[in-house]
């Protein structure tokens, strides 16, 4: 059984690396904030003290981090994964990267003879938590055949979309998708509720045919409630259709929706809501129109 | 058991007459084309030759036809409906029509003593054969139950709403997450096979996870294989969604991802795809981007 290193331990990798640890696999982390290192320390894995270390001590090694600069900078910076990794390795980022930085780092990898899988993940805190995970891997299939056991540790479904950068367009594709359906879920409950419709019953009528979507089945109950917490922060959400958008923009593909829904959670940051869920982009559309939606009494 | 007249014999309007008529209920029918009035008559359903006349010899009297002003003047026009209408009738209508027009009909024929519902579907024409339509009703509780019977024999899901109209803004509602779902998955296609990405496995990485919908489970095969017939044509999505925004503006809420889309489908309509499926989307996005989906081997 091989030793499985993990950095960057937010909501989704404590609950990834944790999965990881009760399948049995001896387990190295590090992360920048020392509170969830001691929580994973106290369920047995062991620490390391940088990307390095955590690199020379590991046969597969996990990044979960915000955004590409992050993982270039522990991988490629000081103290990197680069400078304690050695051949015969994989590399795995589950983050939400541009899909040429994935590519990028599969390179500069590749000369230390380190294999890479870029393998982002969908399904939120829950996912992770439950290992129920939906995971979109791009990389060489020796790469994939040797980490699939922890990917089957961490997720349900796991799809080999093609080469290096494919589950980064994949995850890419996925968000156009759910940005969307959050953004028109938005829209159609205001217009329900301004036009005197219960926005409740308007969704029991709607979800169980062609508008039926995991947005429609999940999260209107939140919003019922008056939960606006995150599941998936709107600043990631936003952060992820930049990456949409700026690599639909380097291989000349117009988006025209989806440009117009990144604009809209653009003004969600400004507006302050960054930290809420991206469901809470209803509350753009709301400050358009001029209402709240009505918090219903808890059944 | 009650007498159902039904007028409007399209792709829907066929098929859910078809399978009240299988239900046991005697019905008389109307179409401006005798095509389908032959059709149903030799399955046993009788023929009446106005709007007037469907309505002097039933009990329940469906309506099922393109827009508002085609309603309007079925019931309310020379021989129309209300001429023959009595009271005790309840009215049905399954087009999508604008909500202010159906609550304006619902007066008209209260007049008369007639109740009204409306009670748009979808679900398209596989659930129109199948019997397993969404319905979404607003009107009178009492009028429902009597309908309940006919509605079980079309539909699966049917829903109260609310009052007059409400079901025509669930539809509207409907129409909002249908149109952004279909977009989104003609922008992730195209993202897709632009990037050297197989759109086939981008689908099969995503479709069960927080871009689950029912667009992403059926529509993609059907573009894969080269297949852009309806099923649910552009032209009547374009005019669902000039419904929704029509209504939106009457009541005061801007619907910014909305708008945009049904900007899309009217530059689908202009480019000479108006026919076509509503997944056909997909079209405008190949033009914007020069490049055409790959048709896969039939499977």
């Amino acid at each position: 059984m091989y030793t499985v290193g993990y950095i960057g331990l937010g909501i989704m990798g404590k609950s990834i690396a944790r999965n990881i640890l009760k399948a049995g696999f001896p387990i190295v982390v590090h992360n920048r904030s020392r509170a969830s290192v001691n929580e994973l320390v106290s369920d047995g894995a062991a620490e390391a003290f940088s990307p390095a270390e955590v690199a020379s001590r590991s046969d597969i090694i996990f990044t979960n981090l915000p955004d590409s600069p992050d993982v270039e900078k522990v991988v490629l910076g000081p103290d990197g994964i680069l400078e304690g990794a050695h051949e015969g390795q994989v590399f795995v980022d589950n983050s939400t990267i541009k899909p040429a930085v994935a590519r990028d780092l599969a390179v500069k990898l590749s000369g230390k003879g380190v294999e890479a899988l870029d393998a982002p993940v969908s399904g939120g805190d829950i996912g992770a938590r439950d290992a129920t995970l939906t995971i979109m891997v791009g990389g060489p299939t020796s790469a994939l055949e040797k980490v699939m056991p922890a990917f089957e540790a961490m997720g349900k479904t796991i799809t080999h979309v093609g080469e290096s950068g494919a589950g980064q367009v994949a995850k890419a594709a996925n968000q156009i998708m759910v940005a969307a359906q959050m953004i028109a879920m938005g829209e159609l409950l205001v217009l329900a509720q301004k036009t005197g419709v219960d926005p409740a019953k308007v969704v029991e009528a709607i979800k169980g045919g062609a508008a039926q979507c995991w947005t429609l089945d999940v999260k209107p109950q939140r919003l019922f409630s008056g939960n606006r917490q995150p599941g998936f922060k709107a600043y990631m959400q936003a952060k992820d259709l930049n990456i949409v958008l700026d690599t639909a923009r380097e291989y000349g593909v117009p988006l025209p929706a989806t440009a117009e829904n990144a604009q809209l959670y653009n003004a969600m940051l400004q507006m302050g809501m960054a930290e809420l869920d991206n469901s809470a982009i209803i509350g753009v559309i709301e400050s358009l129109a001029g209402i709240k939606l009505k918090i219903a009494k808890q059944i």
